[in-house]
């Protein structure tokens, strides 16, 4: 039995409780100071409050000011923050950790550089908080929800050393919580946070299709799988701009099939899809927090700045700037079919 | 105004006419000798039998017997069959298509060689009435239904010349009907045929969460997508190993998407991932036609001549293994899910 720290009490952090409990281990879950009402609902019920799913009975709850408590004696400590909260859990949660203990990142995301180049959440990390922590992240394609209900989930732990992935993986595989592991950290983390910009692109279909028709999702494989494909081109031309592994591509396709199916982002490229502005769509999801947003705008201006120094051609992503100009909030342009055409 | 004949009476061959139509052109409808039915109704009605579908009113539309007629004056013809007409269409039709007419088909399917090579439809086409016609092939993902809805669909024309197929696609591109070309046959081909062999493999995990929740697909995304990327990771290595390029994985991701969504080859799947064994799924599928099983055997055998070889590694391909076996008729064979993980 090991001792594990999960520090944020969102729904995928608080998820990878489930195999680490199924295994076995002692896990610490604490909050950031965003995630009170979550630990006091899971003190007194053992239910995640927002993610609506039973949660092992042995967990130890931590309020985000017992951080030190929790993490005191933790063999590992999984990273449960989402992309906004990279600079506390940088500043405040990173610095308590002794730096011989590995941290495993479920946070996806990627900042974009000055000149164009990407940085992993691990690199962020190791930046705003160089102590020299073994740093390493999730990727691959995998709900919350779904890991809770222990479906069969496949997904890949990245990080520069492989006898840490060996680790980390040891700890956390079950019979239904499948993990591979890589060394191509970019290649992992460019599939995990373009696959929510591309979601978007997908999800317009379905917006589309409910305008035209009113028969929605039903009626509009075609022009889904259109825009699929188109992402699926994108994000592999993008891979190899930013310097990831083209067989990352794996990752990212069924990152993007899963994504298309929930939640926000699905939501949002509907409501585009529909004709809405980016200020009106956004207006009726008050209160979401839009990593894919985030993740496309930054992407956009990642191309343009390698663009601008002759390092990419603006005109492989033609979907990737379509969506770039809805967020802009731009409205009335159809979709650019032909410019997706090879001919 | 051209004139364009479709030879065979399909779904796929028969929802072409809607585009042609839409541009103005004269378009012959011919059935081969087993849709005599679907003539009957056309000519009585203008509806297409077993599509459902309104078929364009100024069709002409003809018998199997009346195949020189229809053909007469066409300036291209498309080839409408399934992968089981081949012979009929090589012996009967190609013979009867004056060299110059470029021929489109719309039928996908590789034949596997003893060498382990895999023959693309024009290819084969070619080798059984070497006559010396442009022999072009349909290619991305489009069903006949959103097709003949004019739902916005990307295909890609395959084909050796590049003039060609442009003159293909100024017969058939329309506002909904995008059009990509290339001269990546095999390509092509192969993302084509080989989407039917993993449609059947992400749609186990359908039965198989029906099996254990009784709750079907909308639980099941996590598996469906760790089985959607193991197929895009596979797909994209099957491209390599039978020569065709790797962008191709664009339309085999996009293809893949649209058929996990519907018909046949999605029930067959989830029947095997109930738990059926193949005899019995089919059985419950009497009278479909089953494309997908006989190119699931046939990348199997090719895999295996290769393998023998010493050209191939099987290892590299376990879910099209797992659904071979599975055909095989085993039963009781869990999902593999530890030999797709990278470590």
């Amino acid at each position: 039995m090991r001792t594990v720290a999960i520090v944020g009490a969102g729904m995928m952090g608080s998820a990878m409780s489930i195999p680490l409990a199924d295994n076995g281990h002692a896990v610490h879950v604490v909050g950031t100071p965003l995630d009170n009402a979550i630990i006091d609902y899971a003190i007194a019920r053992h239910v995640h409050l927002t993610m609506r799913r039973a949660l092992p009975d042995n967990i130890r709850y931590y309020y985000a000011e017992a951080l030190d408590e929790a993490i005191s004696g933790a063999d590992a400590v999984i990273g449960g923050i989402s992309s906004f909260g990279v600079n506390w859990f940088a500043e405040r949660a990173l610095p308590q950790i002794p730096v011989n203990v590995p941290v495993l990142s479920v946070t996806k995301g990627l900042e974009d550089m000055p000149d164009g180049s990407m940085r992993t959440f691990p690199q962020a990390l190791a930046h705003k908080c160089p102590m020299g922590h073994s740093l390493n992240a999730v990727g691959g394609p995998c709900t919350s929800y779904e890991l809770a209900d222990r479906r069969h989930s496949a997904v890949v732990f990245c990080g520069d050393d492989r006898t840490v992935l060996r680790r980390l993986k040891t700890l956390l595989e079950t019979q239904y919580y499948h993990i591979s592991l890589s060394t191509d950290v970019t290649g992992v983390e460019c599939a995990a946070a373009l696959k929510n910009a591309y979601a978007l692109a997908v999800s317009l279909a379905i917006g589309l299709s409910e305008k035209e028709s009113g028969e929605g999702m039903a009626l509009a494989y075609n022009p889904q799988a259109a825009l699929f494909g188109q992402s699926v081109r994108e994000m592999g031309k993008l891979l190899s701009l930013f310097g990831g592994g083209p067989e990352n591509i794996a990752y990212g396709a069924g990152d993007l099939f899963v994504t298309v199916f929930g939640g926000r982002t699905r939501k949002l490229g509907a409501l585009l899809g529909e004709g809405l502005s980016f200020a009106e769509a956004k207006a009726q999801l008050r209160g979401v927090t839009l990593e894919s947003v985030a993740i496309t705008m930054r992407t956009v201006r990642a191309v343009e700045a390698l663009s601008e120094r002759g390092m990419a051609d603006k005109r492989d992503y033609p979907l990737l700037f379509h969506i770039g100009r809805l967020l802009a909030n731009e409205t009335g342009i159809p979709i650019p079919w032909s410019s997706f055409e090879t001919v």
